[in-house]
């Protein structure tokens, strides 16, 4: 047996060395390891179980939409990607090319997907023919890969899991209509899943998603203050139907092009979780998506009929759809508080001879840490409020805490200063290029997203008349 | 809108062209779409449905043996599948290579996994420490590559979708138990949820998988008379352990080898599905897998309360958790039949004005195609008991239409005309390899399994005295 050890020792302090913390959750809670091919994840049970706690959360929001599960093949021809010019300019530099397959030079090098749309576009030009196959609703969950000089995992890895929706529409309105209604149901899931708030809106020119109209974005803000694109809507107008060739034959008879959109949200979700709910002792992971929602912990295990209670108490939450584990190893309880309080789970239930003999047992609460007593005979009910009180609460602080740090600067100055201490910054902008590059070079903030309906009086840069205001972060 | 068609007659004669039914049936129900690189598939909503089906029956089989769900890269070092000679030997012929990633030529390629048990073992090697990290069982639902000369949707085609198992073990024993237990867990799946009844058992050295010390199979009859190995669990020894070093500290205190095992089943399980069921007027999809488990088909549907009455029925079985449509396209009752029974649905419901009045609703089954009447008010119970009933007679049907169909041979001259007339043929061997390769020459087919406890007299081709009874077919 492994020596007992105080983990919250282990883990790098979160307000001194907050990337050493990252790393040192990730591998310590076992959420994730590095896989040999560098900048390369191997997912371990306990972060794939969040990941298909949000693959089931998700899967539930698209069909309501409509939209139905498909697989796309993993291999494209390179030659897809230069049918959409802007496209292939931003994908070209990132892709993993096969070139060898069954011990033969291939004729022409396959590209491993780092998105789907040149051969979605290529699958709906076949499948759509009329209006009345449209819309066009489908959504896959895969493996894409792009190859990146610096990775961190969930964060930034060569080939992370996501999900893909692709929709095909008759009319611009509507297609635009799908883009915002997602991004929509991804702000939703977000908050009320994942206890995350974020920031929804259009990202400029220069941030959009290649070979897209407009890209919409939800932005969140993480505990050093850094922003995160947490999942992202495109509206693709004509762009890929022109270049894909999906046409449909009319209500009135005349052949027309399509409208096309795309979303996506990643593995990149679980590094969100972390880096929104964590502290110095570990992850604290909301319940809706906690691979363990309650962990039991038994005192003075020894002692006659507490191991039987513990048990009865699993099988009775069990029962009760609650994702319980009842801890009966050799450590020591102090050990296990701890260890359990690193992995994130959102409470934690003791159970001694005392309080069996009252009827009671303690619940421990992740997010505040506070205990309290509570019936054993109601433990189904006292655990379901609890955990729906401990996801309501994650939102609120996290919330609290982003609202705290959204601040507004008038220069160059005022973001600098602002980022540098980890706030999210509002400034105005005239609209140029020039401007935008100009802070992203002297900030290292970029600019996350429109902060739409808001308005200020000149650019931040230039001083020109502003147009937009902008929301400056810098970005994981 | 389309012109009305008798689906039927668009689909090729399955007592006529059995090859042709196949794909015709794939094609025009749309689980299928050929891919554009070839050999590739995508799996069209029609088609995924039933693959999430069998994953979450799946799932729940897993956990109760303790495996957790988890993911692996799908770049593989070549080097790793040099470190076991058998394995590089069978697989290195079908591998993708990755030779260029980021704009440049990688220092070494990369293969697309074609199986994990080189990475896996890898990372086992690292988390495996003490006997006290034993067993290890983990899984992963994912995509592999193998690139094939032939492809056939679902049967063999470069990319497929599939689950494959890893666990580790301390001794032989239960290594060999684990993989008995999980060729168990397949059978019982195949029969009770795929209503596919299977042959399991051990392979030939010949037939084995690449690495393995030994594989047991399943192997299901298509409607053809031909075998289709519908999953494998392989007893893998100590080889893939020695490999990747997957070493343990024993209870005693020394260091010890591991044991581990692999096992998997795949998109093929769709074909198994269509070439088991299937018939002359397209799928019958066990209810079990059903993407759509009964779909209610008004009749007179603009009379007044039809498509009330039918959207009242809709819910109440979507309530019950019965996956229900409810088809209220402006097609003919007639056409929606023929479109349901080629989709291979398990149960219709028709409803009209006069059932409405007297309480009643009709109800076809797809398997036997026969019609009754049931009541209304009850519908809930009686399409549930239809549903169960449906499911056990696909698989007693199939079950007695393999067992009718597997015969004994003496000699090679006999096997060829069993195999020929689609038969399943028990034949002695001697247990040598040049007689095996013999009858896979004369008759094309091949040792499917050991048929365990059986004894024949003499070896089939050299006449010598015989080892083994081996159950002999053409395969897929």
């Amino acid at each position: 047996m492994a020596k007992e050890t105080q983990f919250v020792e282990q883990i790098a302090d979160i307000n001194q060395d907050f990337p050493k913390w990252y790393t040192d959750v990730v591998l310590k809670t076992k959420l994730v390891d590095y896989g040999p091919v560098k900048g390369t994840m191997v997912i371990r049970p306990y972060g794939y179980a969040i990941w298909e706690n949000i693959q089931n959360e998700m899967n539930k929001r698209f069909k309501t939409r409509g939209v139905e599960n498909a697989y796309f093949p993993l291999l494209i021809p390179m030659s897809y990607f230069t049918k959409e010019a802007e496209h292939v300019e931003g994908f070209a530099p990132e892709i993993a090319v096969v070139t060898v397959a069954g011990g033969e030079e291939l004729a022409e090098p396959l590209a491993i997907r780092p998105t789907s749309e040149t051969i979605i576009g290529t699958m709906c030009s076949k499948w759509v023919q009329s209006y009345r196959d449209l819309p066009l609703k489908v959504n896959q969950w895969c493996n894409v890969m792009r190859w990146e000089k610096t990775t961190r995992p969930f964060l930034r890895t060569s080939e992370f899991l996501w999900q893909e929706g692709h929709t095909v529409h008759a009319t611009e309105q509507e297609a635009e209509e799908e883009t915002q209604a997602m991004l929509e149901i991804y702000k939703e899931f977000a908050e009320n899943c994942l206890a995350i708030p974020v920031l929804t809106g259009r990202k400029t020119e220069k941030e959009k998603f290649a070979g897209a109209v407009a890209t919409y974005t939800m932005e969140a803000m993480m505990r050093d203050g850094k922003s995160l694109q947490a999942g992202t809507s495109h509206y693709l107008g004509q762009n890929f139907a022109t270049a894909f060739d999906i046409k449909y034959l009319g209500n009135e008879g005349s052949l027309q092009t399509a409208y096309t959109t795309s979303w996506g949200v990643s593995t990149r979700l679980i590094g969100a979780i972390i880096m929104t709910h964590g502290d110095e002792r570990g992850l604290a992971i909301p319940p809706v998506v906690a691979p363990v929602q309650c962990v039991i912990v038994p005192i003075a295990a020894r002692k006659g009929g507490v191991v039987e209670a513990c048990e009865t108490l699993k099988e009775k939450l069990e029962n009760a759809g609650i994702r319980v584990t009842f801890d009966n190893t050799d450590n020591s309880p102090g050990w296990k508080f701890n260890e359990w309080e690193m992995k994130g789970v959102p409470v934690r239930i003791e159970l001694g001879p005392r309080d069996i003999e009252t009827g009671k047992m303690i619940c421990a609460r992740r997010d505040t840490l506070e205990k309290s007593e509570a019936s054993l005979e109601n433990a189904v009910e006292e655990v379901k409020a609890l955990l729906a009180d401990v996801q309501k609460n994650m939102l609120e602080r996290a919330r609290n805490r982003r609202d705290e740090r959204i601040i507004y600067a008038d220069d160059i100055d005022g973001i600098l200063a602002g980022v540098e201490q980890g706030n999210f910054v509002k400034a105005g902008w005239c609209g140029c290029r020039e401007c935008e590059d100009k802070i992203k070079e002297e900030t290292g903030a970029t600019a996350r997203v429109f902060a739409e309906n808001e308005t200020a009086k000149e650019c931040a840069v230039c001083k020109k008349p502003a147009k937009h205001v902008i929301i400056y972060a810098r970005a994981y």
